[in-house]
């Protein structure tokens, strides 16, 4: 086996089907998160009690949403601006996609016991490693100049850093006062998915 | 960061894309329903008594399967008359997909609690909440020029003002019902559904 | 609501996305049937025993997959021949996925009791009411030859009659057998299925 | 029914919609296998306990995970080179999407019954029975020659040959070790995997 052919089908690999795909996954994961919002089998008399119980899973469910729907705004973004997709980015690729669909478990830990510091920890442990692997894939295409488009595209691309690393960093905080104040944690969350929700309805072109 | 790069790359996420992904959601979410439908792993001799337990179950999965049918045709309606996306147009579209992704869980209540005003409540509350969402989008696009079809596009959006208020009307009737004539609610979602259901089926071009 | 621009939007719904949201529905449903295959929690020393006592739902997966493929085949068959969908190409195509998606929950049942009469009565009816749906959306297309490719697309489509029929009758028989010889309705169904996987894999272009 | 129009009616079957369809098959199975991992209801206390107790569905998730993720990859690279699709390699490759469809039910067993024979014998059936397909596709297309690209398609997809080979001996090796050392058979499981990944991450076009 020499190295040509090989290297030559894994570059014919479309960006087209790597994005048909990774939609694909992120449809199928934001639809899931429905899947975890199950009530007992009661009686109808217990039916408010039972609603009144899975408002933490309900809102688990929103955040969740929310969140992956940045994920695929940001993988759109992030993909307009590559040009060519190489073995490494294919795996970086699957590797957050596989991230991206563990989400569901910790949501459905973070609904069930809300206000708890550990959930908290693994949902937060989980997105910091979704952007640590966005962030992986970002410096991997600016070093790898023939993967970007030319100038304004790789220019475009270093513009994504400030912000991944502010987000991380909120994200690296709220999990570090899981322990001490989860409400704190909350509200870290919940302020940085408003802000970047604002920051995309914002900009008009 | 500056303005004008970051709006043209939201610009960019193209109208194709929205589409696809939101059909995906569409697809995943009107297949997931027949998960609903679960039998208590009774043996044979009481198979025939849990098959009717669960018609109403059935009942309420032909039902959503119509609606997020009819959410399906409605949302390509619209999204033929758009020529471009913007920030706000892509987190609406994404709260129309979190609302319709929600339904299988009132489905399911519906399902459960048969002829009972609480989960018809709720049910009918998810509808009035995708209808809003879906006329918050129509409004904003055509308060925006530059989004819509010129001319002959921007009047045929116009012209979907109508249906969604009488929609809305009777949802909103079904559900201030639902606590005294539970039978008058169903009979109400039921034929504003077959009502829709003919209007698309008789126009044929 | 003039009639004109109402039916020129649904005309708009081009035959391309209604057979991109069937496709996603087929792979959507055929990939959903593994989740009907759950072992009890049982210990390590009663698995093997478990494992037997699933076979007959691993051999109701398998029918069932073999189904939905050949649905799937059938509908790209049919699709490939209409130039043109209306308000009642698009309710019978929404009716038809409906009755595929049912499919997973007499799927469970006939994996659950198996050879007992009433799962192979609604397992046979499913597949009768899809095939009813099917023969009436070709039998639409040929009635209105505006939808049909000119000439040589509806004889083709004329030639899917007799295998409507030869394949609705054998489905009859095996719901008519289900009380009286199960172990025939069986045989039946196996046999059908294993004659249209033949014919499809037998004509080499 | 004549020979003729029924083929080439399959002919017209194109692989960009066969691609589409598989491509929403592994999509689906491989966000699918989250559901897997399900703790039980047990108090916050107990929640340490349950999550360790997690760890080998994790594993088991993130195993097959990336062997799906190496199917579609593989996939892709075998259907470059195909130009023509019949009605065998239809059904062989519905075959092969069964088998990977029913990965998540070896993977539970995997995860539930870590370190004991049966669940990796079957998991290694599981994906044996994978490539022996995926092998039958490529000899099916090696030996009719309209199917492959000529020439350069033809030699690229010989060269697949001694790389089935490998795995699937080293698959065998994982089965035929089961019960007698399960970690060397979990060894070469992941041997092979991450040969595999590296394989493709190293060759950068």
């Amino acid at each position: 086996m020499t190295k040509n052919p090989e290297s030559k089908i894994t570059a014919a690999m479309t960006k087209t089907r790597l994005e048909a795909f990774s939609d694909g996954v992120f449809a199928i994961v934001i639809t899931l998160l429905i899947l975890e919002i199950k009530l007992p089998e009661v009686g109808y008399d217990e039916l408010p009690h039972a609603l009144i119980e899975a408002l933490p899973r309900i809102a688990a469910y929103v955040m969740s949403f929310a969140i992956i729907g940045l994920y695929w705004i940001s993988h759109h973004r992030a993909s307009e601006l590559i040009v060519k997709v190489d073995g490494a980015i294919l795996w970086l690729n699957l590797l957050l996609l596989l991230l991206v669909s563990f989400l569901p478990f910790p949501t459905s830990l973070l609904g069930r016991y809300p206000y708890e510091p550990l959930p908290i920890l693994i949902y937060g442990a989980n997105l910091l490693a979704c952007n640590a692997v966005g962030f992986g894939m970002l410096s991997y295409v600016l070093h790898h100049a023939h993967l970007a488009e030319p100038g304004h595209g790789r220019e475009r691309l270093r513009k994504q850093y400030p912000s991944y690393i502010i987000v991380n960093s909120a994200y690296l905080l709220a999990v570090l006062l899981a322990s001490y104040a989860p409400i704190a944690s909350y509200a870290i969350l919940a302020l940085t998915l408003v802000a970047l929700i604002v920051r995309i309805v914002k900009y008009d072109p």
